[in-house]
């Protein structure tokens, strides 16, 4: 299950990647600088649409660090511009092509996994299992939903099967 | 993995029951009433809240029904108020609740799952794994987001933590 949901997540960030590709193109035919959907938010508390990025990577990356025991690159928050943040979808999935099923092997329903120290508290613990499907997979999807809620806000035309992309049916 | 990601389905759902009753709170203390958000959406073309909570209560459902064999009742797309909808995610979780985890032991990766019928062509077939995962997961989590967006959209004061709502974390 563990390399399985890495490979996913995996297939949602280049959907991710296409459907920002399709945000620049729009842009260009509105005459206006796609960076500009980098700063928009929901809400004016919620983070903007290149936070919402960030954090899909890093939720992917993270995820598959953690379940293979490989240890993750470090990316800098800096990105602004779409070419930058694009990258950094880009950077996550050189980093996640480099596990292999085998190495998700170590990993049972039961290891511990420990989330990131706090500037208050030290990272508490969870099962694997627990990790993945009741945190992890929640995270990812609400932040690569609010990216995509963000660019339909912002006019961009596209739709469900952009953010689902392309499913193996069986037969023809 | 079937029965697990059901249960956490489950979790979302009594998540986003709860975040809708926030959401009735907070409409009464600014004097307004809460059916208002069931028609809110994040753009015109876009479904309306109420129609978000339905779909992620199918998605949910079917998830339940097609991989434990078996049969979902059927549920009416006539709710508009609050209270309805939230009865929707009420009826939801009783079918799901009636599921064993052994009920979901006749389920393998390659167990062939149909989708639905369309008018104009018949449903596809999937590989039960890549129904859950590829499919029912993004889907679901895609719906239930963009109902918390709206409430979001909509002034709500809700974070992060209601969405994921409490993980079971290894020792205190």
């Amino acid at each position: 299950m563990y390399h399985l949901v890495v490979k996913q997540f995996m297939r949602s960030l280049k959907n991710l990647d296409t459907i920002m590709e399709k945000a620049q193109k729009y842009a260009e035919t509105r005459g206006f600088d796609a960076t500009n959907y980098s700063t928009a938010r929901i809400f004016p508390d919620m983070l903007p649409f290149a936070a919402q990025i960030r954090i899909a990577c890093d939720t992917a990356k993270m995820t598959g660090s953690n379940l293979a025991g490989k240890e993750a690159p470090k990316h800098e928050d800096n990105e602004t511009t779409f070419a930058e943040l694009r990258g950094r979808i880009g950077k996550c999935l050189s980093f996640l092509e480099t596990l292999s099923p085998k190495d998700f092997e170590r990993t049972t329903p039961a290891t511990p996994v420990k989330l990131p120290d706090r500037p208050n508290r030290p990272g508490k613990t969870l099962r694997a299992e627990e990790y993945l499907v009741g945190r992890q997979i929640p995270n990812f999807y609400f932040h690569v939903t609010t990216a995509y809620n963000l660019l339909r806000q912002g006019g961009v035309e596209i739709g469900k099967s952009d953010y689902l992309g392309t499913l193996e049916f069986i037969e023809g």
